[in-house]
């Protein structure tokens, strides 16, 4: 493929410019082996250093308009926010016939129309992955993934820090404005926590999907929004005991009369699982005619998951331009079938099942009578098992026997066999030993 | 854009094909606004009608293999499953120089490495999207939005069925045999149910993600499996008791000994939002360095789900040939910035926060004696709200008041905010009515 190596004009190096910077740097051969070329940061654009991030290596420019002005640049990776300067530095970028990605929610929301506009007369992308929802890919899931069905609707959980707060009043019964200082403390929130927990960061999210999803334009002025500053700890409370969670939604849904554009506190019934999305986390929830409901969940903001977004849309662009540029080919096999280029696919061991290590439940049937225990957890002591939880359930009526329920911590499937077997010979235990692995997936 | 018509061969035309055909055909304008060409079966190859699908102005053959010969056709969507005539259909297909979407998991698991292999030889895809994880787009997220990550592991709810039993065996204590009987009478099961309870399946779509997770090739035969089928309804209740949910995962870890890849039944904290997955769906978590944990859920098998999957394959490859066959565009806006071509894309009017329909939560101070209730519930009767759950608390000690809470019916909210005012302006009430909205999202 011709493009051997893309170049990358990075304007900002705050917490997600840093982010980008590094997981660049650190997954270089990877990413190479994904995009099928080099991706490489030739050209930063920062008012400042960031301690975060070893950028020794790199050219770097106090005035972010020079790396939009590098003809060296391919792409312009623009991370400074805001929809001033950093609406001028995207339209010259794109004027200089450079792509863009950006993470930026205000200028798509607010000035997408024109700046899509300008990108298409000049023959160049904007891609806005980390625009929404952070780390999640639900962008590509929009356009790309459900792209067979009639969306009607879509609800999300699109702002971290309010998810945050909500969770909090939820779990410890806490009041807002206890939970929002704290959030400021642990740099969740602003000191102006208004875009957070007014709407503002979720309508800006909300007219973006409901833009893919409806076809219609960018019109974030149209969208309700009603923040949650105002939500009460005892109505969490109430509805708890009402079988329903409070989440603050971004949700578009089309009608026959209209489409419904809102961002509000909202009553979820409690076994939904986008109502069980906690903490800073976000979750999307789209409705299509074909598929029925899909759920898209992740981090949704911080350093490395935004900066996971933003270089996603950076291997698209590198995948595209080397097919492009591929004389060869027809430019359709832009994405590996198997995620890699050929090449870098290799045989690699596989582990036996004995090798692996989990932990585990443990059934088995014992007499009832002293020292069982003492002979069973003396086995898994010896095998260097410790035991995490253990139940001894009540004989029924006139059963000399009685299931003994154990989780272990994590030991090598073979070690645990081995145990196992000593257990079963012990004379007080009777028959099999019942044994599921445990997984924490945390 | 040059392809002006993309004209799809379908082989096979059971529940799957019918699916593709009857998404095709009912949301064709909305495909070519995404797609930027029309997409169209022009020759279905089925060895029997289906009457879930009017395919009577489309040239059907008897013989599928007169569809990969047609050559008319630009990609052949092979939903004839199994490993034996699909895999001489699509090595046809690909020598023919046309590109293949598959469903076929088997296919792709068992004989993966071949298929690829002669469709790079002949510059064609093969796309498989809708073989894991039904309409979830997961290989998309593999593949693309997740490309910046080095994969840690992930794991994976990926057969319906076997999800389907051990839900019901958890929500409702049924035993394994009685569960698999109703999964077979709603022809969730198959007659020979081996596949789905022994792990098999999900052994087929496991390899496929941790393929594409790290960039090994496709080895099923590596992988452990063992089945739900021996699992006892006392151990999901104990495993419950102590704080878990029983899941038939399948896990693929990198390790620095090597890659684990294995399908068993495994104990889940239950406060994990996979733990909380149930019945037919699907779901799978991927860890990823950058990002951390992001999960897809959605629909693992059906009709249309599938057909979303096997669809967003044909729109990819749309997109791709139209950009390519674009003597003027670089190709590389295959995706339209919006999801749809800027044509489609058009104003749409949105519903006034007044006009929207949705449920309530109602929480006002009302003074505790007889009648309060009767002179509430007459006004929501007049306006035909009605209340689906009504609370009124204990007064404190020294209150003369309590709070009452109201879960409504849907209603306008134009119609709940005049109902408000007259609820509010009752002498019995005091102080604000609070009003916060319900959604189900079901």
């Amino acid at each position: 493929m011709a493009v051997k190596k893309m170049k990358i004009g990075l304007c900002g190096l705050g917490t997600v410019g840093s982010g980008v910077f590094n997981v660049l740097t650190r997954n270089a051969e990877l990413i190479a082996a994904r995009a099928g070329c080099e991706v490489t940061v030739t050209h930063i654009g920062a008012r400042r250093d960031n301690p975060n991030a070893d950028t020794s290596n790199v050219k770097v420019s106090r005035d972010i308009f020079a790396v939009v002005n590098d003809d060296e640049i391919d792409v312009v990776v623009e991370l400074i926010g805001g929809t001033t300067v950093a609406k001028d530095l995207v339209l010259q970028a794109l004027s200089n016939g450079k792509h863009v990605v950006t993470a930026n929610k205000a200028l798509i929301a607010e000035c997408g129309n024109e700046v899509f506009e300008v990108a298409r007369n000049n023959n160049v992308t904007v891609a806005y992955e980390a625009a929404v929802a952070g780390g999640i890919p639900i962008i590509k899931a929009l356009r790309e993934g459900l792209a067979a069905n009639r969306i009607e609707w879509l609800a999300g959980i699109i702002n971290g820090t309010g998810n945050f707060i909500l969770t909090e009043m939820g779990d410890k019964g806490r009041a807002f404005d206890d939970v929002l200082k704290e959030a400021q403390e642990l740099g969740y929130a602003e000191a102006d926590p208004t875009f957070d927990v007014e709407g503002i960061d979720a309508a800006h999210k909300l007219v973006i999907l409901a833009s893919l999803a409806f076809a219609m334009p960018l019109e974030v002025e149209k969208i309700f929004t009603e923040g949650i500053s105002k939500l009460e700890t005892r109505d969490v409370d109430y509805a708890a005991e009402l079988g329903y969670r409070i989440k603050h939604l971004g949700i578009a849904r089309k009608t026959d009369a209209g489409v419904e554009l809102r961002v509000h506190p909202t009553l979820i019934p409690k076994d939904r699982l986008i109502a069980n999305v906690d903490g800073v986390m976000n979750a999307v929830m789209v409705w299509g005619d074909a598929v029925g409901p899909t759920l898209y969940n992740g981090p949704g903001a911080g350093s490395e998951p935004t900066a996971s977004a933003v270089i996603a849309d950076v291997v698209d662009l590198a995948r595209l331009l080397s097919a492009a540029d591929d004389s060869e080919g027809k430019g359709i096999t832009c994405v590996p079938t198997m995620g890699f280029v050929p090449e870098a696919i290799k045989e690699q061991p596989v582990l036996p099942i004995e090798a692996v290590e989990t932990a585990f439940y443990l059934r088995l049937t014992a007499e009832d009578k002293p020292g069982v225990m003492s002979d069973i957890t003396q086995i898994f002591s010896a095998a260097g098992i410790s035991i995490e939880a253990l139940v001894q359930k009540e004989p029924t009526t006139g059963e000399a026997t009685v299931p003994v329920i154990m989780i272990t911590n994590k030991t090598r499937e073979g070690n645990m066999l081995a145990a196992i077997e000593q257990i079963a010979s012990l004379p007080v235990v009777q028959g099999e030993v019942v044994r599921i692995r445990v997984e924490s997936l945390g």
